[in-house]
């Protein structure tokens, strides 16, 4: 048995076909290049007849959003036109009559790592993704967790610092301190602050990956800045460790990739906030599969449609 | 058919005989008075037999504490002896083969609302029980979350305010300040600053009920620190609302009741930080039950066990 999966980010498509002990017997990557709308479909189902001569039994997609299940319909917000839009539909008319699984990244993320990943063996897991933005792929009692509507693991809004700050408002306390976008946004906050400031960090196009360089050579306002990012992670952390008491809780994401060095300090700080019995039964590691989480976790998500 | 239901506190033993459409056809409470040990599994045994004559098919029991559901052993903190006590045997050897299920009351509680309270006919609900401490009772995708060792829902761990303070440390950043002895204790600590305060609450033994009746009369330190309680319960609900997409959001417990007028206060509160499209499909709501929720919901579970 094979299972096609499929990756939908914000700026390319990763195809992959699995067999079923997670090998990746073929694979492809196109960039989205600005389409939008039903482009985006025309190019999935084009990549989709493009694998059917390797063979597959079940088709797996992760998608940069929600996933309906009732609807079989995708919101993605970094995707034009893709309010609700009708993937299962498409996927049908191409694939035919093959279970189809569509599923949000994150949760993607989580059934990766769990399959054959950091979180093997593990029936109570949660991926916390450090992207442009901040999410969570919840593994809990041995199902994916959805919620009312399938918008469950929204840990960027999760509220951390009292009292509302209006910069929360368009994403949430949580990811505007600790995403990608938060790092940078912190450490030009503290630039625009600190006027004797001549470090690495002073130019236009700052980035959390410019963050983590200018913290390998001691700069002071990247120290401050990851010394930040490290208690929130570890309290957002320690806050899923109290309310899920996980075998484990993976960092990964985008930007997450050079702060795997962190993951001691993280968990040290985690330590002090969390329920103290589940705290001793969690491990918290950084992810093992890198960018291919998502089409691991497809595949995985496929064969057990 | 029918159910006995048992729920266990810290000061006393309920139990009540329940008919399938879930009316109580005879009940009975017993105070503990300072029991402890073998001698509060020899009053529960005690109570089941007395009630046999009601004729009932299955036995659900609320805990104040852990159900170990592995061992079908109880770990009660405000019970000396009960760190890991052999109540599913014991109840086995009065009551024989019949169904038997054992759950933490704070997931007894949401399983009570559930069924005959505020949360019926939701499949993602949470109960917020704020008393001497503070928990969670969390029903997802229509099943209890239990964690990987039961111990899910210990909300009253969340860190909701940086940086750490000593004061966390024995019980967590959450309950340390909006529990009803974190409540008494703010109120305490104003005081103390507070050298021109002549008000009601100006005395040795001073209860949260002390300070929402005081809050009544407009009185400085029950007005800030119930102004203080209403923001980090609105912080606590969006964060169960950002992870979890819930239906309900629950709050009851021994200290909330006088707090159910603040609900609108706690609603508008989490609006601020919650993700906006899940805060949209909640509702929060006090609960129904009182103080009887943990048997409704032990109830719910016998039959269903």
């Amino acid at each position: 048995m094979k299972a096609l999966a499929i990756d939908l980010g914000g700026t390319k498509l990763a195809v992959a076909v699995f067999s079923h002990d997670g090998h990746i017997v073929e694979r492809a990557v196109y960039p989205l290049e600005l389409r939008s709308g039903a482009a985006v479909g025309v190019m999935i189902t084009a990549a989709v007849q493009q694998m059917q001569p390797h063979g597959f039994d079940a088709i797996g997609v992760a998608v940069p959003g929600i996933s309906r299940r009732q609807t079989g319909t995708v919101w993605a917000p970094n995707i034009p036109g893709w309010d609700d839009y009708p993937l299962l539909a498409e996927l049908r008319a191409v694939a035919g009559d093959i279970p189809i699984h569509i599923e949000g990244d994150r949760s993607c993320y989580i059934m990766g790592e769990a399959w054959q990943g950091r979180a093997q063996g593990c029936t109570n897991a949660i991926y916390l993704a450090v992207g442009t933005g901040i999410g969570a792929g919840i593994l809990a009692d041995g199902r994916l967790l959805h919620g009312a509507a399938d918008i469950s693991g929204a840990i960027g809004w999760m509220a951390l610092q009292r009292p509302f700050h209006h910069e929360y408002v368009s994403c949430g306390c949580f990811e505007s301190m600790a995403s990608g976008e938060g790092i940078a946004k912190a450490a030009r906050a503290l630039i625009a602050k600190d006027d004797g400031y001549k470090g690495m960090l002073q130019h236009g196009h700052l980035q959390a990956k410019d963050v983590f360089a200018a913290y390998a050579t001691n700069d002071r306002v990247a120290v401050a800045v990851i010394h930040q990012s490290i208690e929130l992670w570890g309290m957002a952390a320690a806050n899923l460790v109290s309310l899920f008491n996980p075998e484990k809780i993976i960092f990964g994401g985008g930007v997450f990739g050079p702060a795997a060095q962190f993951i001691p300090a993280i968990t040290a700080e985690a330590a002090r906030w969390a329920q103290p019995v589940s705290m001793g039964q969690v491990k918290i590691e950084a992810a093992a599969l890198q960018s291919d989480a998502g089409l691991y976790g497809a595949a995985y998500l496929a064969f057990h449609a």
